[in-house]
């Protein structure tokens, strides 16, 4: 088990256009369990798979299992379980020695961009990127399981 | 992803009783989903934990998704994300060659003993041991998903 310690920004369009970016990773995760508080994501890339469980909200933490399993079982379940699901393309960016997500959806969510990063403690301080906007991080709406339910372009 | 094919059968108390028996696995299960045709649940025994997809029913056979974990992380999921679990003691008997899962329950399935074997093909021929009682593969009321909210005490 870990704790996952993440802040969340939009992403301000006009900047992040003209950041260089590397290769994007194009992702499809649906949702198994989807309730407050408590997940169950099956994510999907062309390569890798994962069943991640994530419980609880504490302000920023949350506690998160996470398991590899093969793409072609990912693929099955992902037709046999989920109920909702969303598609978004990760740019992996680092700016000050730190890593942050940035998350181009598509879908239903097309228009939205935010990023994260992933802390070591609540507290820790960090750099904000010039294409970084507002923070989110408490916002239910941008949860990417409320986003495969109420998705962006229907608010 | 495997096809799991099973029949069911009751064991004969008084004949059991009487069988030599090998060291029993004490497993506890817990189920995060559990609707029809549906389950995603949690075995813990000892030294192992699994977290198994099931879905679809037609006839005896299920389509079966199973992946292990780490005891100490099933045993944190199991608290967070179970709503209902069963115990039992498992034993595994090998007769004319077919390996047999005897399950005696324990808890609020406290008198409750179930004996499966897992088939290649839903139409393969087998010996019936002598403790083997009425068939009930296709009783819902004895799958463990079913006995973890309507337990055999309540029948």
């Amino acid at each position: 088990m870990g704790i996952e310690i993440e802040r969340k920004f939009l992403v301000k369009h006009d900047i992040w256009q003209q950041q260089a970016k590397p290769a994007g990773t194009v992702m499809r995760q649906g949702y198994v369990v989807n309730e407050t508080g408590k997940t169950i994501r099956l994510r999907i890339t062309d390569t890798k798979a994962y069943i991640t469980f994530k419980s609880g909200t504490q302000g920023i933490s949350r506690a998160e299992f996470e398991y590899e399993i093969p793409v072609a079982d990912a693929t099955e379940l992902f037709d046999l379980f989920v109920e909702s699901g969303i598609e978004k393309t990760r740019y992996n960016i680092t700016y000050q020695d730190k890593i942050w997500e940035v998350d181009v959806f598509s879908g239903d969510n097309q228009g939205l961009i935010v990023a994260e990063i992933e802390l070591d403690t609540e507290n820790e301080k960090f750099e904000l990127p010039p294409w970084a906007g507002p923070e989110v991080s408490d916002d239910e709406h941008y949860y990417n399981s409320s986003l495969s339910v109420t998705p962006f372009q229907k608010w």
